[in-house]
């Protein structure tokens, strides 16, 4: 059965009932959304403010492949094994984007038995937020346009303007445009471009904001460009946008709730772009998770090298989380990929190249044992073709690194499939007091950081940039100095080259160019090219979704 | 007291709980979205085609000035002063569209004391249906460059591709832009440009559609463009478009659910331009609330010569619906400025004025009676400025004319300040049988269609257009003869200039292009140029809207 199938037979019970009986939240402090979508109120999230916290459990991947790992999959079966074993725990999962859905990817709310319910609704619009997300993102540009249309007193510079706008949907002919044509009623012609919504810096920002008085505030202080001294900053707030912007995510703000196949609470709650963004679902979500349950389970984007350490340099450092333990997800498939193999032979035994792929496993386990300082086990997602001797031979390379490693078939299975998984990490993180570091110092110079990302994780000799980029950086020592960095490189490989699998080591990274996120509250460096805005293939999956007149959805993977 | 402030001192009711006590309808038929909004299932609208229909009012108005009407807040304080009186009546409303919010026109949903609630959820998201919408409408904008950039195999002539972008917001820098800029990577380069989301066809389609089928039907059949050889039609469903869009409207096409101050159920859903597409809310909702009460008060775009009439020609006549009376609302203050008063000195007593700008009234009112053959209460929506005289003046002539003229007060006294009206329109109603007619009967050619329109309704004396105009029609007669015509033309006049106020006749309408909507089933004849991207004002509503640390939203109109 497909994933659609299988979410569709889903024994799935009214949620604010739900809620109650797992949390005994009462149904006045959540919105429901339909029968099985909820929004917790912002003032209830607030009361939870003196409850302990619970412990807080990564899930994250080896270098993604086009053979594909499970992280979602992987974090929605550990928490229902964790439920299963007795543990209370709470998913903490990012909202997908409707451009992949429509593209190749397809949805994101987990595989097989291990997923989050409603996946039509969750996949299709959920509940509005990145809607409410793109139109923000989109008053403000429209605000800008008209700005200067309207005289441009603030003397913003055409030519310098950074904010772009947005839609939700892989349109490659958007990348690049020109607007303002057709003659003086319809403004002053320049370039501009769109990026999909989960690259938005509203997008960041909703995840990263801790109260509405601290959204309004990163949105007011949004850079938008510069003015014709090319030097002075365009806030937002010189436009009076962020009220606005505001007001449009009042909602959006709030964490929603929803439930796994096997009936236990997910928050999947903001899903930024884990390249020129940070990848993890919101602060609120998280710390709202860690409230309410025992135990929290969550994802970060990409491989460990990526989503993992912004997880950890971005996310816990200006929310203050501190994690208990990592999951790493590996599959036999991928790891094979790593070492050689192409996409059509996965499904053949080849133990010389899993055993070539496990240097890729390895390097993220190092980082982070070593550098995040996590405990972590390695969670091998179970396929139909993994042969006895393949995850015998894994599991032998794992332990001479001193690392746990658990098959598991939670895909197959749902949470029972995971309860081995479910008693390593719990074993973990119920004996072992938290730890851990980040990769760099917040006092270290913006070009250090970066240094220090890519020499310590990715195995790079070096980092290199341009003259211009290097000032650029030098320049915004003073005033952004103590942001963290966002790291926007590929995500297939250690190296800024897709096609080095495996762990390439003594390679240059090159930084391409910088961004300030100002109210995100981090820099951007670019290592290659980044794609904001993805398009679509020649056949894409837009062309097999059908909806019946039944309103029962079909080609929705 | 703004309309937000009274708004949030109302005393809503949870709208499950209201509905079941108003209407007898169970839990389990409507999708809560929080606590005072709900979808209701279409199983369930289905389940009530036996039942028989209560009567239909529609609320029009004179030709619309900055002075304003309030066609929206006579529909609510109509509806609720028939509920007070004893007859259970439900409202159908257009939603409003985010892009007036943050420009002038503010929010729309009814005034004072005669508004639907929750206000500011209402305004900004709603239930998302407009969002769906737009994303509809863009992934078939993404399929069609795609297919394009992937080899064409359609022969879609790039120059002819007339199925441009929405976006739900006031961006006049959009209106034209070229796409597919910056090198093959991103597709080929053409021109293109963007409406507001309520002027997209599907918008249209979503209104007038019967059920899912039919929706995924019109979806399919809608023509984005011509292949090279510049005549035969590219349709959606060559793209496979359909089935996706009627996915993403998967919940759209569900009505909304709200109450007005007076706990009163309307039903708000839809919102297509009264200018390129046919201005009311949608025939399901129109539909689903006739089964449910037993009188529905509706309303319709701009004013009577083109809201009520769309409604007629195009929504009556493909829906079956038979309206039973209309009310033609007025101010003193805008009949005034039809006589030619400046707006700033509107609140002053001009008897003159006010006979001479009668005349705008006199013509709506002979087009309902005589050519919608229509009963027809006049309402003068009562400011605090209008004096004694100038009431006295109106009700004289409208009673000269055979016409009853009922002075409300609903902004300031809600349903109470309605309830003559009510009384108005419940006699008429309750012992007239309904009989009216169409302007034209569908068996004329377009063109044909297009004169009795101008001739009867607007008092035009020819209407004219160039030759490609006239080939386009007389071409279309063939497939399309049978479609009724949408005008789109200035609301602000009888004639295609704006600026010729009262009731001009024997003028020229130049129909400047025409487009076929074919989702929709209907031809837009152009006359004049029609804005289907509004722009933001020099100081726009955006820059007062705020909303505090606790969730409260104000300036917001």
């Amino acid at each position: 059965m497909s994933d659609i199938e299988i979410a569709q037979q889903a024994n799935m019970k009214p949620i604010i009932g739900l809620v109650k009986e797992q949390y005994g939240i009462d149904a006045e402090h959540l919105d429901p959304y339909g029968h099985y979508k909820a929004k917790m109120s912002l003032e209830y999230v607030n009361s939870l403010s003196d409850k302990e916290d619970g412990k807080l459990i990564l899930v994250t991947a080896i270098s993604p492949t086009p053979a594909g790992e499970g992280k979602t999959t992987t974090t929605v079966g550990l928490g229902d094994a964790m439920n299963r074993i007795g543990k209370l725990t709470m998913m903490c999962l990012r909202e997908p984007s409707l451009g992949p859905c429509f593209g190749v990817k397809g949805g994101a709310a987990g595989g097989g038995y291990s997923q989050v319910v409603p996946m039509e609704d969750i996949n299709l619009h959920f509940t509005g937020d990145f809607h409410a997300i793109g139109v923000a993102h989109n008053l403000l540009s429209a605000l800008i346009d008209n700005h200067i249309n309207h005289g441009n007193a603030l003397d913003i510079d055409p030519r310098r303007i950074q904010w772009k706008r947005v839609v939700d949907m892989n349109d490659r002919a958007l990348r690049n445009i020109v607007v303002g044509m057709g003659g003086p009623a319809n403004g002053y012609l320049r370039e501009d471009g769109y990026d999909i919504v989960v690259a938005s810096e509203v997008m960041a920002i909703l995840c990263l904001a801790t109260s509405r008085a601290d959204l309004k505030e990163r949105l007011g202080r949004i850079v938008i460009g510069y003015k014709s001294d090319r030097v002075t900053p365009v806030y937002a707030r010189d436009l009076n946008a962020q009220g606005s912007m505001a007001a449009l995510l009042k909602d959006a703000i709030k964490p929603n709730l929803v439930q796994t196949l096997e009936n236990n609470i997910a928050i999947i709650h903001g899903g930024p772009f884990a390249n020129i963004a940070h990848g993890c679902n919101t602060v609120s979500a998280t710390k709202t998770a860690l409230k309410l349950a025992d135990y929290v389970v969550t994802e970060a984007g990409f491989g460990a090298d990526l989503g993992a350490e912004k997880f950890i340099d971005i996310k816990c450092r200006m929310a203050g989380l501190k994690p208990s333990a990592v999951v790493l997800v590996a599959t036999v498939r991928a790891l094979k990929f790593h070492g050689g193999v192409v996409k059509e032979e996965l499904n053949q035994e080849n133990l010389a190249a899993l055993e070539q792929g496990f240097e890729n496993l390895e390097r993220h386990l190092h980082n982070i044992t070593h550098h995040y300082g996590l405990p972590c086990v390695v969670c091998i997602n179970h396929f139909t073709f993994d042969t006895d001797a393949e995850i015998a031979l894994l599991k032998q390379k794992c332990e001479a690194l001193g690392a746990q490693c658990v098959v598991s078939t939670h895909w197959a299975n749902g949470g029972a499939g995971a309860e081995e998984l479910a008693h390593a990490v719990s074993d973990i993180v119920d004996n072992r007091e938290p730890e851990f570091n980040y990769v760099y110092d917040e006092n270290l110079s913006l070009w250090e950081k970066i240094e220090a990302i890519a020499t310590k994780l990715y195995g790079a000799g070096s980092v290199t940039a341009n003259a211009k980029v290097k000032a650029q950086l030098a320049a915004w020592n003073a005033d952004y100095g103590k942001f963290p960095i966002c790291m926007a490189k590929t995500q297939m490989s250690f190296t800024t080259d897709p096609n080095a699998k495996g762990a390439p080591s003594g390679h240059v990274v090159e930084i391409s160019d910088v961004r300030l996120a100002n109210g995100a509250g981090f820099i951007v460096a670019i290592a290659g090219d980044m794609m904001t805005m993805p398009g679509l293939p020649k056949v894409p999956a837009a062309e097999r979704i059908d909806i019946d007149d039944n309103g029962k959805i079909t080609g929705l993977f």
